[in-house]
């Protein structure tokens, strides 16, 4: 299936986004802008933040591609001199060219179901070369939208098995080419060094408010405290379980009167929709990791 | 100052409140309001609850007060019967007699001015017999109202004169008929003999999302942590510091622009917002506690 | 396809709803349950409400199937006396008979996807026995879930030829035993004459905080305005054109850098979340129509 | 009184804020952040905002005082010639010059009270020379904030003496130097003279979700319309009644339960509370009209 490709984001011209971080001094914005205005780039969205702690600065710009004589490659050896001179850490991307995006599931299928329709109906503007399971139950509907779906077996008992199972998934995402790993509710504690090797790139939800409920069945740990709200967490994966740095949350209201089993039903609906905004943010280059916290520059 | 007869909300007339507890089974519904039928009671407001894990059945009744040919004294003797057939814990009140709210406040005074508003707006169906405070700073605002205000010097580092301070604050709350004590942001955290003594009857708001962040400076916690909503949480004072019933909660958004400083701004609204709420459900009987848990009927 | 039978809310056991509205009185509340207690009836979830401007009473009531000796029709014939005394309209539905929900589609298929989504996981707890649309293009997705998808063509300026679509629609509506019609995102107006047969029975979604932007292409109207949030409404459609009683409503925040294309993608999310909503307290039987309002008992 | 010194928001140190609106071509931040940078300038805060439909181009500076060696006259003078280049509307205002800010009321003091609350806190950052009113009612409470209380009588049935009511209001409020004219729920309709005069600097609060209920009893034309969310909306006072362009608005989830006088209830907090903000983004110089609608940074 080749998704649809009415345009319905910002993003429906080529641009080029550039992020950087340095140093905090007076004089950055200028030299950045300064450097684009001199080949004629046109700026369509520019944000800006100082983290106060460590004194850094953090910039995203989008500019027009049509507006600039040269290419992604090209901007990278004109710009370096800028960017040295500023110490900065930085990258630019091109927006004709998709990120893909892997889905890891088990068996509940709300947030694939989500991601796959915003995908085929273009709204998500990223490729999704193919999605791994350890399960077979959401085989038919994978395939249905002409996406590859893989099997791996993840036997729980088998410490060996399970080593080899996460190599696999190591290797179909590398075979793939992918940019992000979406853990779409896959229900598996994913090893350290997978967390390590791809930081930054492993992207999650978690259906609880954190730091609230981190772990295991945070619905039914939810329903034991008697909360007024419940919520849902999308973020970056590192060693330490649901302790990566946030990208989004949001939580929804919920009375007495709502069993475990309602609140299982609420939090679909706002673990899909956090998920969706986490991953749109991070595939849009809007999200820029300082520590363990996140800028989000929407 | 007495406070407007502008009755703004739904409670304008008079009317009685029953609350039930008791053990779930067929025909409680039946059994009370024929009661009250048979006496040509007019329900104005009828709420039910069963929780599930303890199997007790829960329900609050308003009763239009004219519509009764007894008071709630002979209502109450009348009703031990049925009362006693299915094994309730139940009380009755009537909203000809307000309650009387003891406010606590240390030296911020926003949600104190909030309450104090909606006192004097007459939104507040309730009593303030007296403020007290271990700091001078609010007199005089609390005395425009015409309300008592009372200065405990509450020592920090002194155990003996810090009882003594207590046993005052204690002795205060009796002397004024306090009905309700409210930590309006007192900033102390109350000995364990007075949150037995006057559990389910102190109500706390604290300035995080619990369980997330409980105990001090919860904004800076949650600053460190990157969550990207804050909340605040009003709940019942118990023996675990910031782990009583909870009451009500609410969170609102920010981003990575806002400081600890810009927390504590968009927090004092919050607060307030949500220990209004709350203490207006415990005002007129809507909350039920059932465990460590609440019931609100709104 | 089967929909799953996990039972994911309150309703999985069998169960009766009752829903009764007469005018408003004492010992309504008694004689009803008084009933059901003498036949064993074990009430499960219970609202009242009454409408002052119309001093009518409404109240709706779950009971458990297993604790009543007989079914729907004999409860039927029984409770005629107590519902003749107090000059009731009523109904009671079984939940074992699943409501038949016939859907009405065109070419933007968010709502579709989230509603199969919701019954294909057997959240949403109804049958769909078609889908209609006057485009092709959702028969591929439809017919993947096994229901089967009806192509009508609405020639737009065809007056006669129009008349016999919708009367074609009828006729497709009427042979599937539908209970509810589901406008989900279907872009054309209805006539009168099925407004007016299907009263109470068509649900639309339109995509905007009704009474503001009725009609057409509210999100551009919406931009026009300026306004700072963005909404839409789930309501009965009535002979005038989205002045329909009001079921459900949501809002979300957008600012200046939102463009229409922006609010569209917005308004998909908050779109379907409360067609969702609003059809699921139908499903229920939550729904009381009163005058143009309803009453949602939730 | 005077207000705490407390700085409570990110404008603690000084800072000059520079607002532009021009057409949009390639070298608008170059240009502008050039010009700061060459100056030693350091931008704590920028934003950017391109309008498609008139395709001017918007953004917003704020720069530490501090880092520069010249005051606001000086800096308006030098940069007159790259705003020249651009064709550029533009101002700088100094965080050490206070707004002034008359507020107009009626006999409802809900949003007063939050207004004089967050003043004397100091978390807004304006001065309020004085308060003007129709009614004798709030001369204490504003008193005891050490501000002056002017009362002007508008009789309802008489034109000339209304004319010349505006007209004393018009001249106390040039007396005081006011920069905003805030009509903090005033209950009466400016004269279009005084809306054509002060444009731009009058702000109202409304107590409803423009464009919805415009016009009188907003509450009650909710509730006859059977609305599931309840607004209230601050924007800019001009010619057409609740027509002028939108700075802030938001809602709040009521249900059937809810009378008018609920509907009040719950209106006032919404209403303070957006209308707080509003005045906050006006203060802070956040908000660049453009056309009937605003940009608001942030």
């Amino acid at each position: 299936m080749t998704p649809s490709n009415n345009t319905n984001n910002r993003s429906s011209e080529r641009r080029y986004t550039l992020t950087i971080s340095c140093p905090d001094r007076a004089g950055i914005i200028a030299a950045v802008s300064g450097f684009i205005a001199q080949h004629g780039g046109f700026i369509v969205e520019a944000s800006y933040h100082t983290d106060q702690e460590s004194q850094r600065f953090f910039m995203r710009q989008e500019i027009r591609a049509d507006s600039l004589p040269f290419d992604v490659s090209e901007f990278s050896s004109r710009f370096s001199g800028v960017a040295q001179t500023f110490g900065m850490t930085w990258q630019i991307s091109d927006s004709a060219r998709r990120k893909r995006l892997v889905l890891l599931v088990s068996k509940q299928d709300h947030c694939l179901d989500d991601l796959l329709y915003r995908w085929r109906s273009g709204e998500l503007q990223a490729d999704i070369p193919c999605v791994i399971s350890n399960h077979e139950d959401l085989r038919s509907f994978v395939e249905w939208h002409g996406i590859p779906f893989h099997y791996v077996n993840i036997p729980s008992n088998n410490e060996p098995a399970k080593v080899a199972a996460f190599a696999e998934i190591a290797r179909l995402y590398d075979t793939a080419c992918g940019d992000v790993m979406v853990l779409a509710r896959f229900m598996q504690i994913l090893p350290l060094d997978l967390c390590g090797r791809y930081a930054g790139r492993i992207i999650n939800i978690h259906h609880s408010f954190l730091p609230s409920f981190a772990g295991a069945r945070p619905y039914h740990q939810a329903f034991q405290r008697g909360v007024k709200l419940i919520g849902a967490t999308c973020h970056y994966a590192s060693a330490e379980l649901d302790a990566g740095p946030i990208i989004e949350q949001d939580t929804v209201r919920i009375d007495h009167g709502d069993s475990v089993v309602d609140m299982v039903r609420y939090g679909r609906d706002i673990e899909k929709t956090v998920l969706a905004r986490g991953l749109r943010y991070h595939v849009e280059d809007r999200v820029l990791i300082c520590g363990n916290k996140t800028i989000v520059f929407k």
